[in-house]
């Protein structure tokens, strides 16, 4: 049955499918470090719209599950395809279809690299703002699986504020054209919303009409302040956001994250509980944000460096950056993403600190502090999660939940917080998911056991 | 039959069941002019959540249509309610439960009028964006049900860009609570962003979180500039948003909608086929942007007047609010909502004028040209819409979807467009949207006959 499944799909598809061992192997992972069991039965490298058409009729026949994947960059594991499922790449369909500066709009295939279609948007005065961490290497596809937010989101939004319309197609290989190009659209039920963040279980994305913004003029201006500790930090954060000015990136780095990182780049030891707020301003006011920024943190009781030059707002931006680098040598992490109202930061870190406790482990966070939302990460031995960091997740997310807040900003639930998803839903919510992504996907072929997997 | 369901919710509801002849006559229609045939059974004026379970579930026992109701402002006849149907009115829960502003977001019941809302909360130095033409008499969730739009989204977003969450009780009674209270949040499909613009048929919005903004400082700057033809000054609106500057509102009135305004308000009389585009912007760089949006006003051709205070800036603004009282004397009026890319702006105005000369009638028209967002009227003798009107009408969304646009920017599809739905979204589409609503209301009682009946 495998084998005629692949025989099928290589009669369609040719070269296109792909089944040596390199490639079966790199789909059963994403950068979660979590794999799927088993080794998948075939890669598809889809180079057209009538390709992944070609690859779902064929599953539909013959009741095969199909994972879709753009460059595998995921943290909760919804890409991971195992035993017996095929693979769907998108990561060939990487083309800018159309854009258009006039409509602040473009049209591009999933497979495209997020940091890629920005350096060609750049040449027409524009950019796209989703801007996860992982822009230089996530594909565009992946950020609209995902949801994806990023360092900007305070001030820019999320993926679904910054996309007009999607081409999707269904696990019987219809095509769909959802949204709209203009500014504007109330025609039925908005499915474009719903695909975002649906992690591959509604269908396949093979094209997004993308909402553009202008570039912005003026320079950027980079600070940071050093608290005693990160509750005043915390505290310190939602002063810039009660302030009214608003900048485009804030950061939170706690006392883990940033000794680990200060270490790591022989940089002078900092007093033990010392955390590190970092603002980027822009736009045409971006000066005197920034100076009114700086003013908020010393009230606060921040010690502030405010860069002069890109040379020094270089060097604070790596801290944040190397953090992730500098925990990699302790051992294998499990990086976090819950998400809280602004207000709730300072009780959030409180009840890191107290699992800390609790457990006996150190939890290091770092936040992106504008909009509530913290990648705690736990630090472990081997490539497997051991069950007592499970349990302590478990009880982060249950600490989420309390102060308002949420499983994955994010990230997804794929199968890592499959577990957890009725937990925040409810059971009533949960099913009525289930049962919409149903509609799509009648007989589950697209992506199953991801998110709503009991 | 029916007299047992008035009974029964008479029992459960009391003197909040309202049957007089007054009541049940103005719940039949709402602002399009459209009213259903028939008289509905009763009005529920419904003060609390629980009356509204209460009354879904004695609606589901006995299969009686439920048809959901705010201030009955609506140009789509969602709302209207017929024979044999229950009016659900939302209008009495009107209360603010909670304002966050460090966490920029309010929790509102849905019946409270969107500019009350707007007026409490600037006490405490927010606003909610989402700004219908309608906000001093439509209420936020008639906002939420049809996906509002207005006049400010260009720059500030539409409905959907500012609701956090929604309380929602299902066809049987149940209540899910959909969405987040944090800026960010992908736990399983976005169920709230499907609710936005949905009409009332999946469920009864009973509360929204909502994101909310801070005020702007930094005065308001209004300006006027006179086209000698609507092309040239869709053109110019164009080349605004080309240059870069974002102006708060943009909006064009066409030759026929000007000159009768003009009239009405006792205003010298313009050259044959002039055209306004009128401009205000905002924010602490308002003055500057002003002073480069008249300037490409000017090179475009225009005629430009910048207000000097606020009274002047008042009598230009009198003019665009003006344009339906002006109308209203010359007869009954079809107010018409296609959206298209803000390039096709000048295409479409070149499509209504050939609908205009094959059918020998005036299609006034305004636009929220910062968006794309056109507002056709149709003016006819008589309650009721002529065939030939809606064939023009008919042929007015063909044009739309022909550049690239939508049948309904913001008003939404109801009674008036559902025949035209398929048209847009095609077969498929349709299908999978109407069999998405049966997995939220199975028995298909809430709203029948609206948005997907076909």
């Amino acid at each position: 049955m495998s084998a005629d499944v692949v025989a099928l799909l290589r009669a369609a598809l040719g070269e296109r499918v792909d089944t040596t061992d390199a490639a079966l192997q790199a789909a059963r992972a994403d950068k979660s470090g979590h794999a799927a069991s088993g080794t998948p039965l075939a890669v598809v490298h889809a180079e057209s719209v009538a390709d992944v058409q070609e690859t779902l009729r064929i599953a539909s026949a013959t009741g095969t599950p199909v994972v879709p994947r753009g460059a595998g960059t995921g943290l909760a594991g919804a890409a991971n395809t195992g035993a017996g499922e095929i693979a769907l790449s998108l990561r060939r369909m990487d083309r800018i279809l159309e854009v258009r500066p006039d409509d602040l709009l473009a049209v591009v295939e999933p497979g495209i690299i997020n940091a890629d279609l920005n350096a060609a948007l750049a040449a027409h005065g524009v950019w796209w703002a989703p801007d996860p961490a992982s822009r230089a290497i996530s594909t565009v596809g992946g950020n609209i699986g995902t949801g994806a937010g990023g360092l900007l989101c305070a001030k820019y939004g999320v993926v679904r504020d910054a996309v007009l319309g999607v081409d999707l197609v269904l696990a019987d290989g219809r095509l769909l054209r959802l949204g709209h190009r203009s500014v504007k659209g109330v025609t039925g039920l908005d499915l474009t919303s719903l695909v975002i963040g649906s992690e591959g279980v509604l269908g396949v994305v093979v094209a997004a009409t993308l909402k553009l913004r202008r570039l912005v003029a003026g320079e950027v201006r980079t600070l940071s302040a050093l608290f005693s500790d990160v509750r005043a930090a915390a505290a310190a954060s939602a002063t810039i956001t009660a302030s009214g000015v608003q900048p485009a990136i804030q950061e939170l780095m706690d006392a883990a994250s940033l000794a680990r990182t200060h270490a790591y780049l022989g940089l002078p030891p900092l007093a033990p509980g010392a955390a590190l707020l970092l603002a980027q301003t822009d736009g045409p006011a971006s000066r005197d944000e920034a100076d009114a920024i700086a003013a908020v943190l010393r009230d606060a009781g921040g010690t502030v460096t405010l860069a002069s030059d890109d040379a020094e707002a270089e060097r604070l931006l790596l801290i944040r950056r190397s953090m992730h680098p500098a925990w990699e040598q302790a051992g294998t992490t499990l990086i976090e993403d819950v998400s809280v109202p602004r207000s709730a930061l300072p009780d959030m870190f409180e009840a890191i600190a107290d699992i800390e406790r609790r457990y006996g482990i150190a939890i290091p966070t770092i936040a992106h502090a504008g909009d509530g939302n913290l990648h705690p990460n736990f630090v472990f031995d081997g490539p497997d999660v051991p069950p007592e960091i499970w349990e302590a997740a478990g009880e982060l997310f249950a600490a989420a939940l309390r102060l308002g807040g949420t499983l994955t900003g994010e990230h997804g639930v794929g199968v890592l917080k499959r577990r957890w998803l009725a937990d925040e839903l409810g059971d009533d919510q949960w099913r009525l998911q289930r049962d919409i992504a149903r509609v799509f996907d009648p007989a589950g072929i697209l992506n199953p056991g991801k998110v709503f997997a009991p």
